[in-house]
């Protein structure tokens, strides 16, 4: 079986995309350049789809189409918020927007031109909270999608929308990762690190991060 | 009201602007640089913007991400095919995998950016028998996802995907162009031109805008 994964380079794709294989199917990782801060992620794809020796295909889109998220832009990113605030504060600066609408839309095309029955993606129960295009209703709405959208589709075989970590905390994905041997120190999760990579230690990602590891 | 219209220099999506901008909306619009064939469509779309004073925005998207679709490749478009044979033989060549998902999740996000109530999107009753991402079941899917993607929807406020044309047959949306005074002579049609932007006359693109110009 084929799947597209949507990959990061950080901890929740790497964990999704090392399920996938060990499951057998034969993964194209897809990966986006889109002006982030921590751009450095793509690195770190790079190395772990090496690691995996699977092909990795990494698409280039304009920084501007995301406007002023702080996640391409210079604005403030949130920092040394407790994982309660985390989840409870709202839509946070880091949002970008429609960008999990774009990156499963361009997911879709690979899948028609390879002919993937699924497409992987990485959200979870923490990210459902922040991000309206990670929830349950988003996954439920781009399957409808997905379900009519390509040849694919009305030749009656529409892929489907995978998303294994929806029901999981951060520690049960370490947890998940560990069993499935990720090189978890390969991943990259920091939101605003320096440029040679050293994560800032208190962005929302590094704080979930970092609780997730201790707990894990 | 702002609207972000779908507008690829061709007369559908020019017709399209065209009766926004007569209804007093205030319009970005959105054409694609995909490495398409008629790439020419793109001077055409400058040309037209400037004409109605509106914006402009240019999204470049890597051919490869189209695979073999003959409007990015060398493969043969359909030539000399009726109306009727355009209408009844299924997914043409042309057909390019996810484009209209793409274009859209494009479009959304700028929604979400500018604060655009409405995505107007130039589909047709032509295109509907023959592209699967233009017919009503894709329609109101994408609103589906439109309806719960974005910090925009989670306010209360999803933009409305506007298709003004999707009950229309080609002759019908000539007439409206002349209406609106659409200076139609700046719009290009033709999915195969020569490097100087002549219309081969023998594609699809071509046999339905004759025969729309012969009996508007």
């Amino acid at each position: 079986m084929k799947a597209v994964v949507l990959f990061s380079g950080g901890l929740d794709s790497t964990v999704i995309l090392a399920k996938a294989i060990a499951e057998g199917k034969q993964c194209l990782a897809l990966a986006f350049d889109y002006g982030q801060r921590h751009r450095v992620e793509l690195e770190a794809a790079a190395k772990i789809a090496n690691h995996y020796q699977i092909p990795l295909r990494v698409i280039s889109i304009t920084p501007q189409v995301f406007g002023n998220s702080a996640l391409v832009s210079d604005e403030k990113i949130s920092q040394n918020r407790s994982p309660e605030e985390i989840a409870s504060e709202g839509v946070p600066t880091t949002y970008v927007p429609a960008r999990n609408t774009l990156f499963l839309a361009y997911a879709l095309g690979h899948a028609e031109m390879m002919g993937a029955e699924e497409i992987h993606f990485g959200c979870n129960q923490m990210d459902l909270n922040a991000y309206p295009d990670c929830s349950p209703e988003f996954i439920s709405a781009f399957q409808g999608v997905m379900n009519v959208a390509t040849k694919q589709a009305v030749e009656g075989n529409p892929p489907k929308l995978v998303c294994p970590l929806i029901d999981m905390e951060k520690t049960e994905i370490v947890n998940l990762g560990k069993q499935l041997n990720v090189p978890i120190e390969m991943t990259h999760s920091c939101y605003d690190p320096t440029p040679a990579g050293t994560a800032c230690g208190v962005c929302d990602a590094c704080i979930l991060r970092e609780k997730a590891m201790n707990y894990s």
